[in-house]
């Protein structure tokens, strides 16, 4: 089989996936290990599947360096199914959580979680036009509250922490769909970390989620019994049949991770591609970023060209290089470049030599 | 890329695919119609992506002759999700809801329901050891109810309604996960179908629901928003990322399922599959399935051995011959072959001219 041209591919996500994984999937599709039937064919409780599912979850737990009293689910429904089931898994009747608004990603858990009970908006990036994070000697944290709710990185805004908040005893709950394992984290901070797999990890369709075991058992009683957490930890993931492909290659992705040198050598690249770009955007007269320096997200980021009419020849130039999807979200405009693990260094350099090109053209 | 030997697999979930939609898939893992991507790494709102979303829409519709006023949703989380979701959008607090107990999967639907509002079971098997189906003059339906529901094919007991419901101006909700596409069905006598993949139409984790459209819009205010069939429905089922792997796929089976005559032709070589079976079973002095004749399922077809110490042999048998997951459900033990649209009459003539030959030795 002839293996075409494949594009640079810059999409916020679903995203880019390494080319080895797609190859492995590729290879294997209609016959896994010579067992006569694809991955998705098999049955998830069968030994072949078991031990698919099973090296999964350790490999993401060597990756992270999981503490073994965290659980790892894989779970459906994304990150946004998630805004109403950590509510309705962590917040009692009458409870408050504390959230803390740095983007539309937040301000959506936000506005879920506020139909299941007080959500204290402790601290928000508005009065900074969401260019910056609020420094924690901003925040106003409740002392009663049953979690804080952030998201670490913004995927629309590009706006990342790069510090971890200090909660004391109040779990720490994390959004981290765009930005999981693109660097080392101490999983030991949080209370729960969840990210949608269609950025970092796989395909869309399941979601990950890390959660300490004394945060299970705590539903309320108008909580689905699939969006229970403790069912979910008890039965492994397979209270019912689990999306067992996305799971699958959600794999090969960790095992592909693990031959990169793990999460501390991708953050070194992750490091290289991002400061790659944003040098070059600083640098030029065209293009610019509007994001306080240490708040800048190594995943996403967003650009605009000075003048606006010049953003679509700007990306039908880009598309006629197989530069892709470098369109802003809808909600923002401009333009944004996702550089997930997935997408190297060549492709950066092959967007940042295009915009060199291009301002040479029209700046 | 050499092609191995594919097995027979008789696994009831996730289940065997068409051959063909996984040689195409292959051939489209790593650029799709070449655009230099794979689809699980094109965003959800591309034109691409929309193209492939809508055209599997369409091709179900036509393949159910699905009338105007349904919807068709793509959704996750599996039957057991709908299990919570089907009372949080269709029963009022404090309302009433028919269920009809013809099994495992019945009963898990009546468990979830009544933690939702109050279950009237209006009849069940279990006087007939779940062998039967109780004529619908047995059943006792609630004149108040919201909606009836059932499950036409109890894929672990292999007990199918071969008839539809009469409930009036009572929406019928039917469970559909193992039987749609299997043979014609008349939608508009149902308020709401629905179906998870994993059997007759894709991979695991993803769920088809086809609802009418005045059902819409009546969620109780402690459904999550991913929950709402309205929210769904309203955004083409993007209200947030779908999982777009499986609704490609799901898209691929249906155009299979097209070229193949539609359901009336799919139909009809189930009729002979299933008739294969059941008659070389009846006839066998070996073998034998306990089921009303009318009741037996089309799609899974669970049989004894007249020893059980037979069961490991002729298991053992069956995977040296590649004749895979025929052992039954652990609820229930003796044997169970699943014969969906994807398990042609090969596979199934495979299968009885093995249990011919045991049955010569052992029977």
């Amino acid at each position: 089989m002839e293996v075409s041209k494949r594009a640079y591919n810059f999409c916020a996500g679903p995203a880019a996936l390494p080319e080895a994984v797609l190859l492995r999937a590729q290879s294997e599709l209609l016959d896994w290990h010579g067992k006569g039937l694809s991955v998705m064919e098999m049955s998830h409780r069968s030994d072949e599947f078991v031990s698919i599912a099973t090296k999964a979850e350790q490999d993401l737990r060597d990756l992270l360096s999981i503490p073994s009293n965290y659980k790892v689910l894989f779970l459906q429904g994304g990150a946004s199914q998630q805004f109403a089931q950590i509510p309705l898994n962590l917040l009692p009747e009458n409870g408050k959580a504390d959230y803390i608004d740095t983007g539309i990603w937040s301000q959506k858990a936000i506005e879920e979680g506020s139909r299941f009970g007080h959500i204290n908006v402790a601290a928000s990036a508005k009065p900074y036009d969401y260019f910056a994070i609020p420094g924690q000697n901003e925040w106003n944290l409740s002392k009663d509250a049953a979690y804080v709710h952030y998201a670490p990185n913004e995927t629309i805004g590009g706006l990342e922490f790069d510090w971890v908040p200090e909660t004391g005893d109040v779990p720490l709950v994390a959004d981290m769909s765009s930005d999981i394992l693109s660097r080392p984290i101490d999983v030991s901070r949080f209370g729960m970390i969840y990210a949608g797999a269609q950025k970092n990890i796989g395909p869309s369709g399941i979601v990950v989620n890390i959660i300490r075991e004394d945060l299970l058992g705590r539903a309320r009683s108008i909580c689905p019994t699939m969006l229970d957490y403790k069912v979910a930890a008890d039965n492994g993931s397979m209270y019912n049949t689990p999306p067992t492909l996305a799971w699958y290659l959600s794999g090969l992705v960790f095992e592909w991770l693990k031959e990169q040198g793990g999460v501390e050598a991708i953050g070194k690249l992750n490091e290289v591609k991002k400061r790659t770009l944003y040098d070059f955007i600083d640098a030029s007269g065209l293009y610019s970023n509007p994001i306080n320096l240490s708040d800048r997200s190594w995943m996403n980021v967003p650009f605009r060209l000075a003048d606006d009419r010049l953003d679509k020849p700007f990306l039908a130039g880009a598309e006629a290089r197989g530069l892709l999807n470098l369109k802003g979200h809808r909600s923002v405009g401009g333009m944004r470049a996702s550089i997930y693990n997935a997408v190297d260094i060549n492709a950066v350099n092959a967007l940042v030599a295009y915009m060199a090109e291009f301002e040479k053209e029209h700046g």
